[in-house]
C-alpha cells in the first residue's frame, strides 16, 4: 500500500478538530463530504477493542447538515423521505432513507426535526443538498436549504454517559436513544443527541459554531482520564459487526431500501414521497436481490478495496460490497448483494478473490455469535 | 506533512486506469467527485515543465459526466446553465456555469451536446447529478438523468496532437478547440474532444467503457517514446498560472461567475435559466467582490492549503483561495476574492500568513510575464 500526503484545502476541508486530531496519534484518513475523516488512531483491531471497552472521541464533522428552514421545510422533509415523517416532533432523530423516482437511494440521513419549520438532514456521503435544492426550485417551495456551520463531534462507547454527564451535567442521562436536547456549553445552547455511527451507546454533540472546536474538544479531554478517553472513528470492523451500512459502499442509487432490508424504515402507505409507487411495485412483485451477511472462510482479511464478485455453481450470483476480519467473531465478515435464490440463512456461496475461491455462508444481521 | 494510505473502495473509486497510474510513479492523490484523482508525478515543478514542451496522459476519470437524455433533455440543459445552450450543437463543448436560485455557483461543467436530446455535463467536484435530478422529478420533466460508465483519459502538452495523429489518424489534427467527434479505436466509436485542463493545448478522449481503460492508455503510451510522453495530471502551478478556477476552492455557492469573471459564459438576455433574476439584479447594481490575480511577495510558497485572509489598512478585504509559486514567472501566483473597492489592477494588498503580512499586487487574467 503505497502512502501520499492528503492535503486539506477549501475544497477538501479540514474541520474544528483537525488539529487535535492529528495531534492524537491519527494513522489513517478519508474523504467524506468533501471534508476529512480519520479512519484509525493506531490499528482497526486495537480502535475496535477500545471502542467496546471505554470510550472514544470522534470528529464526524463530515456528518454535514442540509438544513431546510421556512414554511415549506416540512413538506420538502416529508417527501424526500421514506419513512413517514409527516408527524416529526422536535426533539427526535429520525434514520430517514432518501430516494429517486425509481426507489434508488440517494442517501440515508438522519432527519432532525428542530422545529416544524426547521430540518437537519444529518448526510451520509452525497452532495443531498443539491437534491434538496433542486426540488425546491423544481417545485418552487418556500423553503431556504443551506449548509449551517455545524461540525459533530461523536462521543462513543460504554462509558461514554459517565463521561458526557462529567462534562454536560447529569441530564444526559435520561436522553433517550435517538432523541436530542439543547443543553447549555460556555453559556451557549448545543444540541446532542443520544446516537452516533457505533453499536456501542454514546452521544453527537451538533457544534454550531467552527471557532470552538478546539475549546469543545480539549473540554472533554480534560474530564477523560478516569474512563480512559481515547480519540476514535467509525470503525472498519465494529461497523460491520454491527451491521451499520455504509453508503456508496454497500447501497447506492443501483439499490433500493427494501433490498437493503431496510423495510422497517420505508412507510409505503402513510405518506406520500419520492420513489413511493416504485417501491410499491417492488413491494408487491418482490425483490430480485437482497443485502445479506457473509462469513466468509479462510485467512484474516483485511478491509476490502472494491467489491467482489459472489458466485454459486460457477456463476456470478451477486457482489462482496464489505468485509473484514472480526477478532470478536473468529472469524471473517462481510455484506453482499445476491441474487434473491441465494439471499438466505444458510445458504453457501463462494467469494471470488482473484484465482481463488473462498466458500461462504449466508446470514442475516446483526451477526450473532 | 503526515502521509497517510488513500483506500479506494466502491465509495472512494479507482478508475479503469489507476493500476497503470502507480505503476508510474505517481506522488500524490487526491479525491474528486468520489473517485481518485493524481496530483503529482515527482514534483509540481518538473510536472509543469514537462507539460509546456512536451506531451502527458492523464486519468481524468474523475470528470464524471452527468447524461440528460431524452424530451426534455435539452429544456434541462438550457434551464440549467448560465450560457446559452438554447442553440447548442451537436459536436461543440460549451463551458456552462451552473447557479442556483441567488446565482450561486453549483458547478462549472463542460456540456457536450451529444444529440438534441442528449446531453453530458462533464463535472467538476459536485454531485450535480442530485441538481438535475432533484429540478427533473420537482417539475415532472421527460428526461433519465444517470452517470454513464465513462473515463475521460486526457492527452496535454504541446506535442499532443502529433501524438494523437499517430494513435487516432490525422483527422484529430482538424479538430478545433471546444469541439468533438466520433474517432474509430479497435472498431469502436469514442467521443474526443480539443480541450482540457491546461493552457497547454491538447484532447479528451470520453472512454465510454471502463473494462477497456488498460488497453487505451498502452496503445497511447506504445506511441509515446518519440515525444517523451509522461505521466501528468491537472497541475496546480500550471493552472494558476493560466487563471484556470477551481470548483470548491476558487469559487462556491457562495459566489457568482459575476464575481468570478465568468461574465463572457453568462446569458442575461437570451434564455431563461435557474438563477437568471438574481443575476441580472447583480448586473445592474454591480458586484460587490470580485475574483482577482494577486503577485504575492516574499519566499516561494507552497500550495496554499486553507484559505488566508486578504489585508488592506488593517481591515479584512478579501481571501486568498489559491496561490503557489510559480518557476516561469519567478513570484508567487494566486487568486484572491477581494472588496470590489481593492480588485482592480495595481491595488497593493496584504495576504496574512500567520503573523506575518505579505505584499501582494492585485492583476488581472491571465497572468502576463
Amino acid at each position: 500500500m503505497q502512502k501520499f500526503p492528503i492535503h486539506a484545502s477549501r475544497r477538501l476541508r479540514a474541520t474544528p478538530y483537525t488539529e487535535r486530531v492529528e495531534a492524537s496519534g491519527l494513522t489513517g484518513y478519508t474523504i467524506y463530504n468533501h471534508m476529512l475523516l480519520p479512519t484509525s488512531f493506531g490499528s482497526l483491531e486495537s480502535d475496535c477493542q477500545h471502542l467496546k471497552e471505554f470510550v472514544q472521541i470522534w470528529d464526524v464533522s463530515v456528518e454535514r447538515q442540509v438544513e431546510l428552514r421556512g414554511p415549506d421545510a416540512h413538506k420538502l422533509a416529508v417527501m424526500m423521505s421514506a419513512r413517514d415523517l409527516s408527524s416529526a416532533e422536535p426533539g427526535r432523530c429520525y434514520y430517514a432513507p432518501v430516494t429517486d423516482r425509481n426507489g434508488g437511494i440517494l442517501n440515508d440521513p438522519v432527519a432532525l426535526c428542530l422545529a416544524p419549520d426547521r430540518y437537519w438532514l444529518s448526510i451520509a456521503d452525497s452532495d443531498l443538498l443539491l437534491w434538496a435544492l433542486g426540488l425546491a426550485v423544481g417545485m418552487n417551495l418556500d423553503v431556504e436549504v443551506f449548509e449551517p456551520d455545524v461540525s459533530p463531534l461523536a462521543i462513543q462507547g460504554p462509558l461514554a454517559v459517565e463521561l458526557m454527564a462529567d462534562v454536560f451535567g447529569e441530564e444526559v442521562r435520561s436522553l433517550r436513544f435517538f432523541r436530542f436536547k439543547w443543553f447549555v456549553w460556555r453559556g451557549r445552547n448545543l444540541v446532542i443527541a443520544r446516537s452516533g455511527w457505533s453499536k456501542q451507546g454514546g452521544f453527537e454533540i451538533y457544534l454550531d459554531d467552527n471557532s470552538l472546536g478546539i475549546q469543545l474538544w480539549d473540554d472533554i479531554w480534560a474530564k477523560g482520564a478516569p474512563y480512559n478517553l481515547k480519540p476514535g472513528c467509525p470503525n472498519y470492523i465494529e461497523r460491520i459487526e454491527g451491521g451499520l451500512f455504509s453508503l456508496g459502499n454497500d447501497m447506492t442509487r443501483e439499490d433500493t431500501p427494501l433490498e437493503v432490508g431496510l423495510d422497517q424504515y420505508v412507510n409505503l402507505d402513510s405518506h406520500d414521497f419520492i420513489g413511493r409507487e416504485a417501491l410499491r411495485a417492488q413491494a408487491k412483485q418482490g425483490i430480485s436481490k437482497k443485502l445479506m451477511g457473509l462469513r466468509i472462510d479462510g485467512a484474516p482479511l483485511p478491509p476490502l478495496a472494491m467489491p467482489k464478485d459472489c458466485m454459486a455453481d460457477g456463476q456470478r450470483i451477486g457482489m462482496l460490497t464489505s468485509a473484514v476480519f472480526s477478532p470478536e467473531f473468529d472469524t471473517n465478515l462481510g455484506f453482499a448483494m445476491l441474487d434473491i435464490a441465494h439471499a438466505e440463512t444458510g445458504s453457501e456461496v463462494q467469494v471470488q478473490y482473484e484465482a481463488q475461491l473462498r466458500n461462504a455462508q449466508v446470514c442475516s444481521f446483526p451477526f450473532t455469535r
